[in-house]
């Protein structure tokens, strides 16, 4: 459950953000969004005045969001005739997050509250939410250690003859008897994902639609992404790459597993992503510019000679390094060409430098550190290294 | 991987919907709606014009795009300024599914192409999609009968002391091991499934944001929805309900599982529930009027004695009893008070009388249907019963 203290702090930063932007209001709409502000994600709407106590106005089930919400004025979503006069009239602009609402959402609530200017808060949205506080910060470290727990188990289960499918049921089985609540919320509008991947060989280089390094070849042309029924080959990486969920919260992490041994090739591209997350991890402090750190991953690449297969196939090459993980998979912030923004401690980031080399498989490292003074604080803890079986 | 016959069926008939409506071409840009039509679901656009070619622009991966789908003409997505000149300026009227589409993305494409007016093609697109063909009634029976196989594996697993959670992670497990893809896609906005609820009890009366007559109690207020910790009773009834995804299209099934014996109150809960079905099978005929059959169905329940805890603890009740399902668990029809639409043959629909009695559990019954001229053709076809562990 959320502190009150906790979520009075983040309304409180919200409304610093409306105020410093002159709008009047937000009306938080997006479920994750109002889990953040007023710590339940029951169907409703959470209205925040730019100054003033925030209301949430519930569609179902209004009982358990009593029992859950931190918020003190909790009403039942008024009638269409009602809603008008929540809204004073000297509420002229409306904040609302135009990435995650869709359009029949946004016309319903012109409509409701006709002659108000609705303005775009999803970049400051994201920011806010990018930065953990301590009490985040301890959920995190706490789904990092019983998401790696599982990782250290797949010895245990791994055979030869497996699909990438059994391991993938395998994997999944124990992050749920954990505890693991499965669902991976994202929030970009085309991308989908199901809990993570599986994947082994010639399935770790096939191009995909996920904005990743690694798609997989998935189950069928409608889920195009993830385990299929391939069997796992010797001699090739399996990449097991891997979201859990605990508390809401997220960490994301890569562990590579080998039947057999490896080509000079992939160990070489495997000891490259190692050098590019010590990189990365030494630069993981405030300040340091986002952008700065892809360029320098990728120069790292380039210099090991494998800057055509950095983040993906030749011609399929994601532009990034690294991202924002915490209630979604994709926050704030992205190590990514075009993302100028500096880091901000307790920023929490999957750096994931992998590559994908057609005719010998995909290789690398996932783990989600937490931005600090001293660089990357790692809260996936357990070895990097690859496991031979 | 779709068939090009149907792919162009399909598009015909959306064409059709679009020179009906005086709307020049569609933007469709939802990736399951661009699976359904062009059979790919590869991050791109799919360009319709109310007569012609459609075109494909595809992000990512334009690789895949090429070996999925069906369309003739597949390009890369063009840069901004390349893009107007691919729409012309006879097109004045652009369709947009805006129960889908964010308003940043609507914001894009708004000025992208300026001086279009969007109109929403929402309902013309589900009502579309709603109807099944031969070809889609082959993937849905299919889906069924593997969904329906991992329900019978229930009583080799199910044992006293068993958590929730640990049901749900042996039925995934299985349904993962069968081939099942796992992710299931929803189109409400508000709305989130992890594959299912294994559910007992008291926490099967909790009431939820989920739109369903059970929600559960779930691991966490962030995640307030199916299994939790909470360990199954003896003498009360487990919900299993479930949704198996296979070659994309889904199925949606419950079925009641007991550790003992169950009260007259239950029992009788349970007989009215069958009661319900087989008056809504008999009923699922083309013409039907759906928000007749929810009616009937509602009726039943009161005539039961039923009638508060019909979908749902008192004051917490849905008003539904059937949904459609295909590439989506919420798709149309729903049979429901307000939906005076009348059915139509190949309409697949998730019909799901159940009770929330508190202080009882809660109990029913749940398979999918096809709509057809002799009434609903089941293709969840095990035996309803509740078993007796």
């Amino acid at each position: 459950m959320l502190e009150k203290a906790e979520s009075l702090r983040r309304i409180g930063l919200l409304q610093g953000e409306l105020q410093a932007k002159g709008i009047d209001a937000a009306l938080i709409i997006f479920p994750i969004d109002i889990y953040y502000f007023a710590g339940t994600r029951q169907n409703s709407l959470l209205y925040v005045p730019a100054a003033g106590e925030p209301m949430l106005l519930v569609k179902k089930s209004l009982a358990r969001a009593r029992l859950e919400s931190t918020v003190a004025d909790i009403r039942p979503f008024p009638s269409s005739k009602e809603f008008p006069a929540l809204i004073g009239d000297e509420v002229k602009r409306v904040g609302l997050t135009f990435d995650a609402v869709p359009v029949q959402q946004y016309n319903f609530y012109a409509k409701l509250i006709p002659g108000r200017e609705f303005v775009d808060i999803s970049v400051a949205n994201r920011e806010l939410r990018s930065v953990k506080s301590p009490w985040e910060l301890a959920r995190m470290r706490e789904s990092g250690r019983r998401t790696a727990a599982v990782f250290l188990q797949v010895p245990g289960f791994l055979k030869p003859g497996m699909r990438e499918i059994d391991v993938a049921a395998e994997f999944e089985y124990r992050l749920r008897k954990a505890g693991g609540e499965g669902h991976v919320r994202m929030r970009a509008f085309n991308q989908e994902l199901f809990m993570g991947l599986a994947v082994c060989g010639a399935s770790a280089v096939q191009p995909g639609f996920f904005d990743g390094a690694v798609t997989g070849r998935g189950l069928s042309v409608a889920s195009p992404h993830g385990a299929s029924l391939a069997s796992i080959a010797n001699d090739s990486p399996l990449i097991i790459d891997y979201t859990g969920v605990f508390d809401g919260y997220l960490v994301d992490m890569t562990r590579i597993f080998v039947l057999g041994k490896l080509s000079d090739t992939l160990l070489h591209a495997f000891d490259t992503s190692l050098a590019i997350q010590s990189y990365l991890v030494q630069h993981l402090k405030p300040g340091a510019i986002c952008e700065e750190l892809f360029q320098g991953a990728a120069a790292l690449a380039d210099k090991a000679g494998l800057g055509n297969f950095f983040m993906g196939p030749p011609g399929e090459n994601a532009r990034f390094v690294g991202h924002g993980v915490g209630l979604e998979l994709d926050e704030f912030p992205i190590l990514a060409q075009g993302f100028k923004a500096p880091l901000r401690a307790g920023q929490t980031i999957a750096i994931e430098p992998k590559f994908a080399i057609p005719g010998h498989g995909a290789i690398g490292i996932e783990n989600t550190f937490a931005v600090s003074e001293t660089g990357g604080e790692k809260i996936t803890d357990i070895p990097d290294d690859i496991v031979f079986i």
